[in-house]
């Protein structure tokens, strides 16, 4: 019998590449993703469309409330930046993947899963706090200490294959792991029709990474203002 | 300038004096409740008026969505165990903690808070895989890893000041502090008028609490059927 996985799905480049890895490994798939800004709805939309296609047991979309990100950018305090900034991004929400991986942990242990995989990088997010590798080693051992299942002798692996590789890499990764990611969405900042705007920083990894992975990008771009 | 607390304050005898610790050392005080199932209304009532009475500067109920927690007899799943149980107990709720503490560390941050503070006990919930103090370590390892304000030399502190105290030491402790045992509310399975059972886990747990400590027990029961 196959062992379960949780996949963090949030509809990106990064989790629909951590949701073939956990294909590959051949886990049956639970995919979680969650809901908690009006800028994220073509998010979820990608999430859905990435978790029928590699025909996951259940995508299960948690709502959020939203007044729990009221620190970042990306949940609509304040513009969406445009350009490079030194330091931490704007777009850091407080302590997001400590929040995503609980719930995660969570649902893993209602499921007896016994893997969990995130796409989180430690290359092109190097700003972000919790996508760095001593963050993940310590919720690493906060899983080990907190479920009875972990408590019982049967804990859950956390994997981040994506941690080390940068945004090239990923797409070379997914794309040999059969990713179609035209069916994924970056961008913070879409049009009403859901194309990219081409400008913020997701977009501009996004490109970058099909340019330098000499990949097509799939991606529909609004055309240019 | 007093330095904020996030306290999570639930309602019950545990979080109320656990808030009343952060006010004993003139914190401003910042309480966060989480909403998630039928059988938490009178818990959220309770925390209302616990925030009211510590005058805290915003008391924030999160609504969590409840097919998150869809693995224990607390929210809904199952019958309200009567007798007690050897191991953990089927109220346990997978990762709860762990989602609890996740929220408040991003509130803290979002509020440049430089503290939290939680009742879990490891006496009375030893069975409670994260009510223990290791548990409760590596929590705090997390969070000096997994925020901005971490990262950039501003730590926030976990305060569990009930850790090893059983039910009748934190009654003690808390009546000191001058907190209202009447405003607070314990039980499973309260009836329509928000009176307790009586009879559940969280019921007797609560009654031999007072009984232990001698100090009159303000709470409203139920008629016995």
């Amino acid at each position: 019998m196959s062992e379960r996985a949780v996949v963090l799905l949030s509809g990106g480049i990064d989790s629909a590449t951590a949701l073939a890895e956990a294909a590959a490994a051949s886990h049956d798939l639970y995919a979680l993703t969650f809901r908690y800004g009006q800028r994220h709805e073509v998010e979820v939309a990608a999430a859905a469309r990435l978790a029928a296609a590699f025909r996951v047991k259940e995508h299960r979309v948690l709502a959020l409330d939203p007044a729990a990100f009221g620190g970042s950018s990306l949940t609509g305090a304040g513009p969406i930046p445009r350009s490079p900034a030194a330091g931490i991004p704007s777009t850091y929400v407080p302590a997001r993947n400590t929040i995503f991986l609980a719930y995660a942990l969570g649902w893993a242990e209602t499921l007896t899963a016994r893997h969990i995989y995130l796409g989180i990088t430690a290359v092109d997010y190097s700003g972000y706090p919790d996508c760095r590798p001593e963050y993940l080693e310590a919720f690493r051992r906060l899983a080990a200490l907190a479920t009875r299942e972990a408590v019982e002798g049967r804990p859950v692996a956390i994997h981040a294959p994506l941690l080390r590789l940068g945004k090239a890499d990923i797409i070379r990764r997914g794309t040999a792991l059969g990713v179609d990611y035209a069916l994924t969405h970056s961008c913070y900042d879409p049009d009403e029709a859901g194309r990219a705007c081409g400008r913020c920083d997701a977009c501009r990894h996004r490109r970058r990474g099909f340019t330098e992975a000499e990949i097509a990008d799939p991606t529909r771009y609004a055309p240019a203002e």
